[in-house]
């Protein structure tokens, strides 16, 4: 398993880590398979969207803010139930198809790092399988 | 990699593809495994969810478009933040077990391609690991 | 594959299957991959998110309940058009990387079923690839 860290730097946020998935499996050696994209996280996701223009993401950031607002009738006391019903909305791991050492992403796509209760410093794991 | 395409005929649209990966996956020659069905459009889905009854595939695709209306406060210039969220939320890769040659899915599963930004001419990847 | 079964006990409940995944992990065999975790159900699906505080799931099954009303302007028949829309949303299956015989968790994750239409017997399929 390769592993690598990021800081976010707000509560809300998408970072493309295409780039830093790309060199983890560079490291790994592995040429061809199925890369799994995980965070190990409960308030954080991982997302496969567009990557051009940086405006999809925060669309995305705003709509999910409105539809799981921070302040609701829940029950956890932490204070971040939206953070973790977010993760579980979007989802903690994506798989992408690796094909002679490079990710196979479609001509728009990227991959991004979902935080919801930042900022922090968060890992990602990359395995390929 | 397995590749095929498919036409869409509306703006949102569930399309059932299950014989269409069932094929991919016999064109592979691979037997066993897990397979990953990969969406490489930002304003398409994979999901897997009822096939029999085709109210199920309607009724998920109207909540979808009330959920996240096509019009709202979005900054995205190009019309479609809509498609692009329900992208995320519904996710672009699912993973079906294979057993001798076969898609292991449940009784009344289907895979279906989401369509939130048609018609359009779509690809869907194919990948056995 | 390997296999096991659960039995749900309300109509929205999320339930903790970690220890039996990693039991199935350990029938398996298999000590190193990417572990499939996969609900052949429409009305059902697996998430991950944090096991140590209860009220969590519970957070996320009331949220749920309430973006997708169990009565609304649905076509299907059945009366449980609010299950397969909630099992898309969420989604039916989930990766988590398997090193040296163990699942690669976050240290507050914990992998749910995610029932949405019981009480039943529900069925988890465990792969390592």
């Amino acid at each position: 398993m390769e592993k690598f860290s990021i800081s976010t730097t707000t509560r809300n946020e998408l970072i493309d880590i295409t780039r830093r998935v790309q060199s983890a499996v560079k490291d790994s050696g592995v040429k061809d398979g199925v890369c799994t994209v995980y965070c190990p996280h409960t308030t954080g996701a991982i997302t496969i969207n567009e990557s051009a223009d940086p405006s999809v993401a925060s669309d995305i950031e705003r709509k999910l803010k409105k539809m799981v607002p921070k302040n609701e009738n829940y029950s956890h006391a932490e204070g971040n139930s939206d953070s973790h019903i977010k993760s579980s909305l979007v989802g903690n791991t994506v798989q992408v198809i690796l094909d002679n050492g490079s990710l196979q992403l479609g001509t728009w796509q990227g991959i991004f790092f979902c935080e919801f209760d930042g900022p922090r410093t968060r890992n990602v794991w990359v395995k390929i399988s």
